[in-house]
């Protein structure tokens, strides 16, 4: 009944299976294969930006460049072949990314700096964890995004009110130590305030009058109780998802004694000794 | 029987809607104009402190700055008059804002260099989460304001304790190192000990002799322990209230007092005995 | 039947009630003044070693300590006096602590330089909340010291393991970057990973190397675990302690269900409804 | 019934009580004369690397090395003896650090430098806990270390977004900043990027243009978010070792099925369903 399939869609189905597959050999290998060329491609071009190396190797390594970006040239073209929904592909995150990846270096024929935006490709590698397949990693992932998700809103608000804090400060900073100091303007003021207030505190601008030391240690006392707060969403965030998703659960609800917290393996209601049914 | 309202009333009336109120077309409008304007002139107060900038465009600046500031005076004057008791308003939070974001630029007819207080603007910005009124956003904020409350004291108490020990490493310091090092008095060598308890760490001044660098050392990982304290107590005080709202929640209201916050799994109010009926 | 006092002792007894008592107008007067001193000296202390102050002020400065060192003298030895048990107090923490106030100064006769260790003076401020006595602040000082009690053995294991961690990292930065970029010895490449795990980063030492900076980086990436585990140790003692001092707790134990964890404030067994009786 | 034990034996039962014991007296000297030497030998080579010191006393300092290196030596022989499965210690993990501790000062003799490597001897110092033994200390480590490897795969992931993020970053910043600023490369880029994202901030690369600085901000408060996800993950992991040991205690073993962890609550084994015995 099937009608037998033409040359082209054997080939079709090979590829997908090859290309979006990992569970068979040659689609795995292919997997393993992509992300070398790919930790190799980030490594070249960092490689290329290096002083020494540029001078020597620069035709070298716009070979090898030119080479890889041909083969992933070719695996877009055969991405978008291969699938049934080929703009959903396109339009999709790793389908921009793979795009991205490969667009610089084409460019980078016109306009002869881009090529160094051919970085993105490390983007690239945001598939590992899809292509190692690793239960363990892909759950403690979701954990990680879903606390995240729901401390995006905390951190947004507290954000929000660091900036305003960290404008008045500069301006105060400006009008205290003055371009002596390196305070050259305001805004060179919220870099530093900003520098001094996230504890990274580079040194390139620092107070050097009593008063600015004696303002610039405020903020810093200040600073303390400023980064113990996303810390403290962020946490309160993992206590909550990974006390909700691990060994003390609500969801064996004794149906005698309604005793809701049990642990997750638990038999038996330890409240009244009835046996619980797992839903 | 209602008098007619006077012509003023009715401007009144309309101002204070328009003014005070978001849920109006026109009132939403002033106050997504209001928050651009206020935006703007921040950039502009901060743009002419920029060498470059101020150089060629100060005049346009200034001029600039003059036609918000009007602006702003009549909002100030206008808000008076709409609202009912003026007074109030005047001496409210907002109000000493309002008034503060327009003073400087007049003070700076008399004394030239005030006009760079008109960065307290940006304290206007505060108004931000009121206008927009985002459900979410406004319930994060006051759970992180709650939590802040909450460790407002242990805070205190850490910080006395922190400004004690600055002063004697301090003045420690200022002893072994001396002025070679950079540490030219006691107050230089708080400043110091500030910089590195709060682990910003500058490095515009730093231990040179191996003592030095050695009680720098213990200080240091002091720091670490230290540094641990205001992030222990706000992620405490979070922990607690996003637990609070969790595992504890105010769903199942008691019929007979009214009694809101019980425990996900009570069966009866815990303030009258009363069986509680869950929703 | 009681011998009248004889005056010595009544003047003994006055003298504790000022000298030792808050609870009177003049032993809290007392207080205030002696806190008064206390700021006073150090602030002294402190200012005579910026430059521009001592070589102008110096004599005024001193004859200032001196009489507040004799102050304090008179006030150390009616302490003595006063009380019943001498010995007690002298070997007290704060006995220790008052004398230590007035010794460098006497030293100072003899030794020029050791007056400046009258800044321990300080350390007499730890009275601070013992004489304003706010129930609410003493409280939460003791919740603070509990908890830093309680995670004292965790943090020992915790800076034992980074020492060791440490040592063998500034070996390893002497060997690869040596003494051009300022490793100039294994204890200052020790000194440079201890400012680098603590996320200080003075910046007076840093890799000039590409190999150094790779294997600074990699001490970075472990400095962020290393940086959170007293924050995890902290945190977790705080929100152990503050769970149990708060809200929830397991004293009223109910009589009929035997239900152990209800609100403070619970009236009645959420699990029962029977009446809780308080202990 | 028993052969008489041969003279040989009777030494070797005796050094292995000595060596591996820490019960008897001797076995007790013998570990904490073993603590003192290696750390009087790791000072020894540290002190070497100081320039003053290694001018003067070079020779003295090398002889004590040998001699702490034939002691470490025939300890190691002697231990090797001791025990009955030789094998086992010598690719245990303590086997092979006491080899390691010895080996470089033999190979300084053919390669001179090596001798430095002896640094590692410092890791001997890990059987400090096991040879004080004290319980307290011990279970301690125990909840780090389980705490640790609980939070190891979410810090894995956590990282690898971090090094992606630290290479766009530092490759960005490349090509914004320049040469100029010290970004020399991609590579210098990334260390940058991880210096600031870290919090250390060495200050030896930092941005100089406005668009740097602004970048540079923005990297900084991602920075914060950043550096609250692994105390986030930690402190969980603590607060829930420490609540399981708490709340949940293993305090009421089920006489029927020996399950040993049950809440402090339980009535019931949640395993098998008998009553427990509150001891």
């Amino acid at each position: 009944m099937t009608t037998p399939k033409s040359k082209y869609e054997v080939f079709r189905e090979q590829t997908k299976i090859i290309l979006y597959g990992t569970n068979t050999f040659w689609g795995r290998m292919f997997d393993l294969v992509l992300l070398g060329l790919i930790l190799l491609s980030v490594i070249l071009v960092m490689l290329d930006t290096v002083e020494g190396i540029n001078n020597k190797y620069h035709s070298q390594l716009l070979i090898c460049e030119w080479i890889i970006t041909v083969f992933f040239s070719i695996e877009y073209i055969l991405r978008i072949i291969a699938i049934q929904k080929p703009l959903r592909y396109v339009f999709s995150f790793y389908g921009i990314i793979d795009l991205l990846a490969i667009l610089p270096m084409y460019m980078s024929i016109f306009f002869p700096a881009t090529n160094i935006l051919t970085i993105v490709r490390i983007l690239r590698f945001l598939r590992l964890f899809k292509i190692l397949h690793i239960p363990q990693i892909s759950h403690q992932s979701f954990q990680l995004k879903e606390a995240l998700q729901a401390s995006k809103e905390k951190i947004l608000v507290f954000i929000y009110f660091v900036i305003i804090s960290a404008v008045i400060i500069g301006a105060l900073m400006y009008v205290v130590e003055g371009r002596e100091s390196g305070f050259t303007s305001i805004p060179v003021g919220i870099y530093w305030a900003i520098v001094t207030l996230t504890t990274v505190g580079y040194g390139d601008i620092s107070p050097a009058t009593p008063l600015g030391q004696f303002l610039a240690s405020l903020v810093m006392i200040m600073g303390y109780g400023i980064i113990a707060v996303p810390t403290g969403i962020v946490t309160a965030e993992f206590a909550k998802s990974s006390l909700r998703s691990n060994a003390v659960s609500t969801k064996n609800t004794c149906k005698k004694c309604n005793a809701q917290v049990h642990f997750d393996s638990a038999k038996y209601c330890h409240e009244c000794g009835t046996e619980l049914q797992k839903t």
